[in-house]
């Protein structure tokens, strides 16, 4: 299935990803108009074809589907509160940040204003639009997904997860959890190997590879997880995984231990409680349920 | 360079490890002698052309090159102590996990005894020996990494940090660290998900990739902690990295906030102390200057 480039796209939000994202749909052979509040951001966009609109509402009326990609959920209802009369027949596909719950009224308010909405959340920086890696989540109106994939995949590989407007947002939040976490692992290895004269350079070298064939280990754990029997052959169990010997190395190059204490506390209460044979996969237990 | 395989080498430990070890060596046509303090372990081995020895002492004599792959430093103490006179003019490579200062300790027991050490950590499990993705760290005597790259090389691409024992082990131990780290970060993007009826598995497969790609970041990290300037422009700034969302999330998931907390006190310490415009790779400081 190629994207059908005769719909005609509004693009309301010119900052870093919206020209990115906007920059795509140029390329692909879309008919754009581009509105942000600020103005001179078109300019680029409009040079290689892209038509720029003066005001918001503009936008939106030579429009079929309007993509909004602004600061906030409040900026959201800033600009698209006074446009519901216009915005009534068409589809919204709102990419700006959002919290399921701000996801969820954004849902219910285009609902209340004959609008079809569809929430997406982009899994990436807007360098990587349009690039293998990159990625957008999306819930909320399965009619709008199914139609407007091609155009979705043009940014990056467009994945549905239902029609709860909140869940590519509560994917978006999960996901950067975990990319943040992964983050200051990285960044304590690094602050572990500096004493010893290793650039953090140098240890990204090494980290990147590392990490990287450690993800394999996510779907292992998955099929524990989700076979909700952490006693299954194979695994390490939470004894072996006792994280004392990272502490300690920590504490004798002098850095702070809190990055690898929070693991090992997760370690320790499933330990606690009597489960210190079964895998490691069990710490999702500790995160779970909230001491 | 090829490895050359006249060279005649023992194996002490079969353990999983051990025995992955002994394995590529002997597929590599090496004419290899195991020990394993429990017998039956080398059955297999010697199945396929290895030989047994019946004590420890006969497998040092035997080899030329001597890997130690015991369950650990007191082990390799216990194992090797009565065997100094033997081991004395031969080479050990101790891939046994150790702390940086165990390994510093088996290098002045070595010199003492007039063997050449080195210091080995496996950046694998034994699934992965012989196959992309597993390391070998190194350090210790230089000679003896050089002479026997190319056996190294069968289990993993082989690194050479210098001739402070210790470091390999400091080095295994920081991307250890990054590793948990990581796999506490993906746990609690799976707890984040679970209550939406998200399966850990449908997570994973959104989050292998995802993080995968995310570690591309190490290296712009690295630039900007090696250059000593955290101000530098195209950085996402420390309070845009903000974390009161995710914890939000979180706890309006039921799910415990701790491991995202422990990002977001790395993130407010630099922010407290005035570097909030920075970006995000100076969180460095908060581990490196423990409160």
């Amino acid at each position: 299935m190629t994207s059908d480039n005769s719909v005609q796209v509004s693009v309301l939000g010119l900052g870093a990803m919206g020209s990115a994202l906007a920059d795509a749909l140029v390329k692909a052979g879309y008919e754009i108009t581009c509105w942000n509040r600020s103005p001179g951001k078109a300019d680029d966009l409009v040079a290689r074809g892209a038509k720029a609109a003066d005001t918001a509402g503009d936008a939106v009326r030579a429009g079929q589907l309007v993509i909004a990609c602004l600061l906030d959920h409040a900026s959201v209802h800033e600009v698209l509160d006074p446009l519901s009369d216009q915005l009534a027949g068409r589809t919204l596909v709102n990419v700006t940040t959002t919290s399921p719950a701000q996801s969820r009224e954004l849902a219910d308010w285009a609902a209340r204003a004959g609008v079809t909405y569809l929430d997406g959340g982009i899994m990436a920086v807007p360098s990587m639009i349009g690039r293998p890696g990159a990625s957008i989540l999306c819930s909320g109106s399965a009619d709008a997904f199914h139609q407007h994939k091609p155009l979705l995949d043009l940014w990056g590989t467009a994945t549905y997860f239902g029609e709860d407007a909140g869940l590519a947002s509560l994917y978006d939040l999960a996901l950067l959890a975990g990319m943040y976490v992964m983050f200051a692992g990285f960044m304590h290895g690094a602050a572990m190997v500096a004493p010893a004269g290793v650039t953090a350079g140098e240890f990204a070298s090494m980290a990147t590879p590392w990490l990287t064939a450690m993800t394999g280990a996510f779907e292992e754990f998955a099929t524990v997880i989700d076979g909700g029997d952490y006693t299954v052959e194979g695994q390490q169990s939470l004894q072996f995984a006792d994280l004392g010997d990272l502490l300690a190395a920590s504490s004798a190059q002098g850095i702070s231990t809190e990055v690898v204490a929070m693991v090992q506390r997760l370690v320790q209460r499933q330990i606690d409680a009597g489960h210190g044979e079964e895998g490691f996969a069990r710490i999702i237990e500790s995160i779970k349920q909230p001491g």
